[in-house]
């Protein structure tokens, strides 16, 4: 019953994800630090086809070259004995202190630079290790007081450092974009670049916009109560989503990095349908990696590590399953047609159609019986329940 | 102690804010309709300068021509005696059966042609009462269903009827800029541009996107649990801050429309700051309309309902004055200079500064003393306390 | 695919849900009223087994007594026709504006003692009506400001009110107990009783608590971000689960009444496996109505509204197979044994274990090897995904 | 024009608080540990009388009995020299891997056991230096997945824990009373008794209720977006409110353990109004410690540190004179009486009045004019203004 992966399906885990001692801010970890290249072998045989790490993650903090060369060079042994790729590559600017007020805005301008400096180096070796992806939280750019960040001039240190790495990649010749993680708050009081939305509109600002897209993780939408699909979406239309994190999270509250489906689980089928066949009324689907950020729970022990990665993989693969299943069924198309959805594709102006034509069409205001056609149903619930149906594996053949 | 505004504070209501008749989804009206004459002329007694309205709240949705007339003629007259401006109008295409799928982005294409020819007619009315903004909420632009809504071409959609629009403006001559006002949910589940950001990225993609800014509610981007100022300091930053609904918001739930002051206070105390005084660093000051998008409670009469249109003023005159003793007080510069605020100003790159010189800079990494610097104190909450001591008025000389 | 359901059930629903005509705060209705005798007929072809009601839902406000009587005539005459029960009944304190600043808690004393009135003239009908439950939904019990409601007052006549409604129905014989039913909040801005835990808590203070039970929405939990399922076992624990409200709802925000298991339904799955079976370690299961108190969205018109009744009951028996299943895979009950799952049913001291003894139990403090036990994972995530598995139909025989 | 504290206003901090070393779930500490002999002496000289803790900020978990006794010894020396006294103490049973699944309700028997005498041992401790209250805040007992967790028989484990310490404190003889500390999750996905409200609730279920009430924080409600004013007037009409938690949180989202004050700086102005001077109408105010739970931003060293602490305390003082001048205004009376507020405190029922004569008061029925007085005002908004006013120093005499 557990669906099994194959590389095929491109499902990608961070170093940080399995290798999470599960710390927070209550509690010390209750496991100990996974090698990475354990964790390159464990995932391969799970089925994953790559693996994505914070510097940080790979090296320790202030690990001396000849340290940090070794841990690189049996990292790519394991990757080439597994066959395993480096689709993504990311730098920890959060969790040192060095970093509290953040990286690319923090106040002290010192911390600025050495945090350039850090992504510049990590973003040499994302290269080395074939990466086409280079993401970017900003987990500590933020604030908790309104009168100790100029968010206006912050956001101008932010534009500034994301150009900037553009340029140094472009310079070099990587063949790397940018994926921008947004996130809503925590660990800062309220973090920059909070949404999928904020994001987007930061990313129209930059000078090298075209190497700049996003990374929406699931959880950090829905931590601000948005819908998830909705945010993909958007993202979809303005050509922006150059990666994904998936996970789960329960309603508004912190930040929990559940498996794959163990939060919103309708919202998830939407989102896997979304993902693997594009929109409604057509367009084109994802094609990046299915990179899942979680965090197996602190109550697991390295079992329940291999278990929890395992569970993403299935339940994605179920869900796409069952879009596959909703898509093809000739009842849900017909729903699909009640309730107008193809519509919705078509232009508002008829093709050629003026200003001077719309107001000229007196069907379109003047004799509009816009009461009659406000007593029209759209037949949404009944779609719905086709959907929900679907996903609960109802309406299998 | 009540602040008494002049017509200089350019303080402006929506017809619709005191004329709420206080129905919801739970109960019918308390309150009689007000007539938009005697609302133009008791907010004109109470200091006011300007009144804003939806086409409906003017004029009755399906009141013939000469109704029309009538009631644009006399409305005239009561702006003339009183001196009262229109800074701003809009379009109702929420309250009516046939918008409930949406206006713009209606599954019903009859539907979307008929929200734009509506909303032609009412910018005629509004250029001709010399209106500078058009703003534009889409209350029904949204969903319950993932399954039910195309969201890529619902963008699609609206990108076309915003497009259509600021053409027809041109077209004409109007002196008219659109602005934008997002909201996440309610009167839909989800509604489309949920957020400050999602808008702003969309504005980003439009063909006349120089005319399009945004129109931010407290409550909306607080309804998400997003921190409002950093909100508008992102829409300053972009260019796009053309117009501001100021009320009240206790926390992420409903939209509850307060008056202004009377939800998240220190926010409002901050947001007034930022408004006045412009970004900590210095940038441009709002020069808009101070526009009160609100409620009157439903447990309220009509002296009520005066007596809280007075409360927004007098809070933001309040908290306007105490915002310029926060900003006139050495102890906060002071303060503002050990949180290295000013310093997030300058640059990150040196002027002239080359990737090759960044790079070449070891004491920005390599001889970086992470951990010293990690340890130095920002001084965050002495700041803080300062404003929070001066948003109470517990340090005026 | 569609499940079918019968009497034996106990789906019921109450009028207000399929007769909403869709108006709410930001527009008109879109469906006109829906005659309570229709309605009758049209639930029993779908299968429910009982109608509920508001007074107001009955026979409208103020109608004089022979159109009173009128009504119930016929109401009485489709329930004899159908066979349909009337399980629960509850009385309209909030639509009116006489209930503007609530009904029990109305500072208005006038205004108390006409809602006690009201709610008793309905007691009467519900007794005649054979209804064994009495809702009680504070609708207008709360406030927007902290200056306006002296809370301990209100509560103290909140109190006042149940047990005058309770001694009532004593010294009338009627075979009746009521339920309270907890919001945080909306339409008032906070309301009394926000939650299951307050309620209990309030409940625990009457002095007809034996009386008084709770009657949990779905929903109202879930807008306040917390487990419904979790709340419903606290209810369990304190037996005073007298009734429930099924419904969806997405995350954080208005009171969204959608159809059940379209919101949470990952979370809806775990409610109707406890429901239909009780705790995993055994104990009652729930006995009462299976009672939907959702809204047919405001996009649809008559045919959706049938089907979204339809689309409640359907989705509720395809959950109650998978939890039997659930319940009965052999690998669930080895992963509930793994996660110690049975092991939270043994006492803590052991039978007749004195304090003493406790004390004396080296093993269970000097020599405890805290370290080693918590190694120990607990396998939750691996049970997690079994039941998510279950839920999706993905391990059905 | 800071407000300096004395000891007579009982104000305390956790050892926890000012030591706490700033990691989190995203980043290492920012400070070293604090001995808790200098955090004496330093909050005694900035005018607390109080401090408190849990067993391990005191002696480390696992410390040898010989270097337990060196800890308290000179803890009480510190104590001695200063004058400070532990108004309260606590237990951590969330920071050690043991306790991963909870203290009193985890799966694991042994655990629960071990809880208990943890539990025991500190409360011997807490006896001997003078303690009246014991705080329980249950920070692992909850669950992540609604299958790993009999919510029923953990309730019922819960029970008997704090059944157990009652009886156990009684044999003992020793002062003390019990106070739970709710919060609805974080760490836990979802956290047992979660609000006030389930709080009180399970108290009522206690065999030595009279021993057990309750010790709300600010910040556990706020993050339910519950109203805290709201939860601490039901848990004083219960007589729970045995302590209180005072900090800062803005909205709904993590644990922020703000600054008192920097959170809803309004909600904070009522509650010290109702702290201070008791309900609007009259009744026992709260005479406990005021007792700040909060962590002093990761931002700040450690003079920040301790300027924070003296934050806390000097915001309460000024809420305090600000509460003072609003009962004392006349102003505020009249708005109180034209709001009904006193009306509320008369019973609903007259003295004597039998429900008889109830029901035979045509004027409390039939003769009432509901739709006369849905049209009286109540003056909400008028009230709540002043309130402001008062709040912000703007009506000072």
């Amino acid at each position: 019953m557990t669906r099994k992966p194959t590389p095929e399906d491109r499902f990608a885990f961070g170093l940080w994800t399995v290798g999470w001692p599960a710390q927070d801010t209550f509690g010390v970890g209750t496991r100990p630090p996974l090698d990475p290249v354990e964790t390159v072998q464990r995932l391969a045989d799970l089925g994953a086809y790559g693996v994505t790490f914070h510097d940080d993650d790979l090296i320790p903090f202030g690990s001396p070259d000849t340290e940090r060369d070794r841990l690189i060079f049996r990292f790519k042994k394991a990757l080439e004995a597994t066959g395993m790729v480096v689709p993504t590559a990311t730098t920890n600017l959060f969790n040192h202190p060095v970093f509290k007020d953040g990286g690319f805005t923090s106040n002290d301008r010192s911390v600025r630079r050495f945090a350039l400096r850090k992504v510049m180096r990590n973003i040499d070796l994302a290269a080395e290790l074939g990466a086409s992806t280079y993401v970017m939280w900003g987990g500590r750019e933020g604030a908790e007081s309104d009168a100790a960040k100029d968010v206006v001039a912050a956001l101008e240190r932010y534009r500034e450092a994301v150009d900037t790495l553009a340029q140094y990649v472009t310079e070099q010749g990587y063949g790397l974009r940018f994926a921008l993680e947004p996130k809503p708050n925590e660990p800062r009081g309220d973090l920059l670049l909070p949404t999928i939305g904020h994001a987007l509109g930061f990313i129209s600002s930059l000078q090298y916009s075209h190497m700049v897209g996003l990374n929406p993780e699931v959880g950090h939408e829905q931590m601000a109560g948005l819908n998830f699909v909705h945010g993909i979406a958007q993202a979809m239309w303005h050509g922006k989503l150059f990666h994904i994190d998936l996970n789960g999270q329960r309603s508004v509250k912190f930040d929990q990095d559940l498996v794959f489906g163990h939060g919103d689980l309708l919202n998830a089928f939407f989102l896997v349908d979304l993902l693997e066949h594009g929109p409604l009324n057509g367009g084109p689907a994802y094609d990046g990696p299915r990179h899942f950020d979680y965090k197996p729970l602190r109550t697991e022990d390295i079992d329940g590590v291999w278990a929890s990665a395992a569970a993403n993989m299935s339940t994605y693969l179920l869900l796409k399953e069952r879009a596959a299943a909703f898509r093809a069924d000739p009842e849900v198309q017909e729903a699909l047609a009640t309730t107008r959805v193809p519509e919705l594709a078509e232009p508002t102006l008829a093709p050629g159609e003026s200003l001077q034509d719309l107001v000229a069409d007196r069907s379109a205001y003047e004799d509009y019986d816009a009461d009659a056609v406000g007593e029209r149903g759209y037949g949404v619930v009944a779609l719905n329940q086709l959907a929900v149906e679907h996903a609960l594996g109802a309406r299998l053949p």
